[in-house]
């Protein structure tokens, strides 16, 4: 069985966003075993999967990756759509923009401390859209 | 229905290339619904995806990623295949060698500004080749 | 066909492992034609595709990723579970916790110098779980 559908994000502010809940809700019904495939179709966020439990790790997710992918790094020449567009480009390619994640019994297959991660790398940010692949049984 | 085959592109010179247009034409006729997936076959290589329009930003991918991970870092034990070989291990690693990919309607769903890139990290590359599975319906 | 079940693997001290065959040992018996889903339910470790031959490779990376993400970096606020931590999970989302391998004829295809790592950023490392699906024919 294959199910495809497109979800909305609403904008979320520039960093690091917990959305398991929302993407669980869009995703309803989930089919009963098999994989859902979640595609970010923007090229300056990203999707990634890391610790659900204290929000300090989000901050640090935006501290830290700012640091090692500064905005206008002076080397950039691609410059004509602001300060954190090319930063942006290259955060989304480093930490991904699709996941592939099980379903077993009508749930996402996640561990304890899993969450989904919204990576909004955009100063001003718009909403974000998804398009949701679940395939199997 | 699952389709399965090996495809092969030509050498590309190092740096990032939007390679979409080649992949789709590699693919056809594609399924009708599900999911591709891509596996380069290498790991001195790379695909990600990231913006199909101003050819800038993979110029930019190119000086900020050596920028990031230098050829012949001053710590690398692995030198014997050269001195673009351990950063380019790094990059795969970091940038990913695999991509899965809705296809809807016939066609890879990809948001508005996505493309396919080819992150070649080797200075005297040569052919390269991707294993394409191809699930759905 | 869908099978999905859950594997452990024994704990592995800091650093970057290759474990092809303790996967391909657990997955028997694999379906015929397809694609294995590997998640790793972990979120400071990785599983990442990278060069089977030469170990240095795997020094060089357990190096090389220390000093682009050190632990205990001076702005981290995340930092109660420890000193390597916060860099774990920092390396988990850049290098990746999950992994879709093609299948055919009932073996992984995989590129000839490729293998799978277990990329373990604690310094206490325990077991580790990935709970697999495999789908296709």
């Amino acid at each position: 069985m294959i199910k495809q559908f497109e979800i909305t994000l609403p904008a979320h502010r520039r960093g690091y966003h917990l959305i398991t809940n929302e993407i669980v809700s869009c995703l309803q019904p989930l089919i009963k075993n098999g994989l859902a495939n979640l595609m970010l179709l923007h090229t300056s966020a990203a999707l990634t999967i890391n610790e659900n439990a204290d929000p300090d790790v989000r901050i640090d997710f935006e501290s830290f990756m700012n640091k090692l992918i500064p905005d206008l790094d002076k080397d950039f020449i691609h410059t004509i759509e602001g300060p954190d567009d090319m930063s942006a480009h290259l955060k989304s390619s480093i930490l991904g923009a699709s996941l592939t994640i099980p379903i077993v019994n009508g749930k996402l297959r996640l561990g304890t401390w899993q969450g989904i991660y919204l990576c909004e790398f955009r100063n001003h940010a718009t909403e974000r859209k998804i398009f949701v692949t679940l395939m199997g049984e």
